[in-house]
């Protein structure tokens, strides 16, 4: 495949990002800077690359995902982040031309292949618990996807958890369970915190056999799979999260990463990924929508320039509350049931995303960490919490899919509802108020990119 | 058909509804005595009379009601209210044997079938709002089963309104609202009022034509219903009500009684009612518990001896939180597709349930009305909520059709949710707190009679 390179400058876009949320990139510290080894200086042009010679993003795990790291700095990162990073890697310091980025990142993906790929034992101390998969089996099985899956979840749910405590100053309650058919999970909830309300990221790895009809309800296509005497051997995993802040001014923030294996009657192996990252604000803050829409945007295009806007429609779609004439936020992106160009590829581009979610939401609760709020802006949020529960309990595929499967940890399905949530009869906010135009935003989807 | 006796007395359970619920009798004023025209001594026995020269409960629209207020008021109503009621029907205050409660009753049937089947002008006159249906179309169709139910819903509402408004201090807001494809309604909410924190009774009359689909859904059974061309001609009524006080040691209470017909090709009227009433407690009352249900059983008894075993059972099976393995609360009695013996039959039977919300469920706002209460009370009230907000929003049958339904009313349908609501991840109340035994009752469901 020859190289295909697309290029596309958005400077204003980039200053925009910079003015709103440079002064609190810093707040992120380990955070942040450890998704940016190297970095480059704002006038380098945002360039995708697909080409086997210069493909960043799909020529090796840790290539991919330190490539990623990088161009997501460029424009997502910037400021006082940016200048930090930069002294870390003063050589880059000064480069303006995308030559000397591939050079960084190819020495990038010597050094984070080594790690990535390395030790699983040694990846494994730095998870919120050890895995759900015995670790000798995960080394034994180091080349699988299910592997590289489990490693990948254990390791977003680690990143995200610590990234949130450092935030928070309070610390994640870790829940083993296991599955009596198979499998279990890890779920880390923190509760009443200073800054979150809620928040909870669960991991999960469960196996066993499907009936048809249930394997069925797992594809959002509906796929008819053929088992033997009706039964599937399964394997389904993934990191879910959803986080509910106190601050009226701080976002809630979704993401869920999955990964399926299906065993048909012939053995031949069927697998898809899915997942997506969305936002659900309260109030309407243009920047935080541009940040986190085109960090995720960045993400998608290093993969195919038909992610970003063909998963941005389908999130706006997914997340819609029928009944209200609404979506549960300003989206962000969703896909499901994801199978090509190869399993290689499509976990490439879920690494992106699922690195993608802790520079997407933190330098948001930086910004908005000491806004002060009204009782009328904290009572908006909870009507708003109420239209979350909503969506989740009514039209939520994964929680529906839960409630309905005997042997599911229900707290770990339920943990995305808030702590606390409201329902006033005929609350209708007056025109011309940020309620108002909050609702008109989740009345008619916006492009925020 | 013969006249069936069944005679039981239970001074047990009287002495016990009268020590508990006797003082706060009283409070009821002119709500409960408007049910108690007459009363007996506790010592005359409980009756049911089905034969066509003493049915008492089944002969006569106003006979039946009147005489099911007066046993009712038998074994429910005692202490204070009962001396008071004796004291307007001085006659009867030394009745010892059934015979006088006959003839009783049947001076009772002529007066009140004065006011009953009197003018429809003059009983709209007490209403919440001016019926859905035009007050002349309802004057000519006097003898139609739809007119009699809306009737019956509009005085139920109102009933029940007033008697929460008296309790409480304020003020139902009436909103009427027009369904393009036909008919209406009218909803009346208290919200944050002084006792309760949130107060939904809804009537609403609703007709048009119905796919086959849709028809088969509204009814439990799935019953197949064949229309003209796959359009069915339906009308559909029906009162209901949730009420959410604010103080944790006063119960939730639900009813909601309904009628349908449906016109089948060949011109044939299908019509059936459901309905119920049931109570969620934040903590186990026995007493409480034992008013509830008997003040229902009475009202059953009057028409049939395994209506409530029937519609208790059924109750506390379609309450159920399947998913966390509770019931929504302690049941009362549930019941749907009710289509025989007779129309009129179900109809009395319905208007005799509709006539026991408030004797079922004041004396318990009255009871509990100055109970102190702790954080902790409150905080476990709002974690009841929400599980209240999970069945509502998972299972109920009635919200899912109306979420679904085009053109249905949200705010009428999502009234029944709490002002507010709480979801702790992991909630488990310590073994032997007042908690764990709530959660116990849940998950093994009593019989409370």
């Amino acid at each position: 495949m020859a190289a295909v390179i697309i290029c596309s400058v958005n400077k204003t876009a980039q200053a925009a990002a910079r003015r709103c949320l440079g002064p609190h990139l810093k707040e992120l510290g380990g955070v942040a800077e450890s998704h940016l080894p190297f970095t480059c200086s704002p006038s380098v042009p945002k360039w995708f690359s697909r080409g086997s010679g210069v493909r960043f993003m799909s020529h090796g795990t840790a290539g991919r995902s330190a490539a990623g790291r990088t161009r997501r700095g460029i424009l997502a990162l910037s400021g006082a982040a940016a200048a930090a990073a930069a002294a870390v890697a003063g050589f880059l310091a000064n480069a303006n031309h995308f030559q000397r980025a591939e050079m960084a990142t190819r020495v990038s993906q010597d050094v984070k292949a080594k790690k990535q790929e390395g030790d699983i034992l040694e990846r494994c101390q730095g998870f919120m618990s050890h895995p759900v998969t015995d670790v000798s089996v995960l080394q034994q099985r180091r080349g699988e996807m299910r592997t590289k899956m489990e490693m990948l979840i254990m390791e977003t749910q680690a990143e995200f958890c610590k990234a949130l405590e450092k935030v928070d100053g309070g610390t994640f309650k870790v829940d083993r369970w296991d599955r009596s058919e198979g499998g279990g999970g890890i779920s880390c909830v923190m509760q009443d915190g200073n800054v979150f309300e809620k928040a909870g990221v669960n991991v999960s790895v469960v196996f066993g056999n499907l009936t048809e009809e249930a394997a069925r309800q797992m594809t959002s296509r509906g796929k008819v799979l053929k088992g033997k005497d009706g039964k599937l051997p399964f394997c389904a995993m993934g990191v879910s999260s959803v986080i509910h802040p106190k601050n009226p001014h701080i976002p809630t923030v979704h993401f869920n990463y999955r990964y399926f294996e299906v065993e048909e009657e012939d053995g031949t192996k069927q697998w898809w990924f899915g997942g997506g990252t969305d936002l659900t604000p309260v109030y309407i803050n243009k920047e935080d929508a541009f940040h986190f829409h085109n960090t995720l945007k960045e993400a998608c295009d290093k993969h195919h320039p038909q992610y970003y806007p063909d998963f941005k429609k389908w999130c706006d779609r997914y997340f819609y509350v029928r009944h209200r004439g609404e979506t549960r936020g300003i989206g962000g992106i969703f896909f499901d049931d994801l199978d090509s160009p190869s399993q290689e590829e499509v976990f490439n581009f879920v690494k992106s995303c699922a690195r993608t979610v802790v520079p997407c939401y933190l330098p948001i609760v930086y910004k908005h960490l000491n806004d002060s709020f009204t009782d009328g802006e904290k009572d908006w949020q909870q009507v708003r919490r109420g239209r979350y529960v909503e969506f989740n309990l009514v039209y939520d595929r994964g929680v529906k899919f839960g409630l309905a499967t005997p042997g599911s940890r229900i707290e770990s399905i339920l943990m995305s509802l808030p702590l606390t949530a409201r329902w006033e009869y005929m609350h209708e906010p007056a025109k011309g108020t940020k309620e108002a135009e909050m609702l008109e935003v989740l009345k008619n989807p916006k492009e925020w990119v």
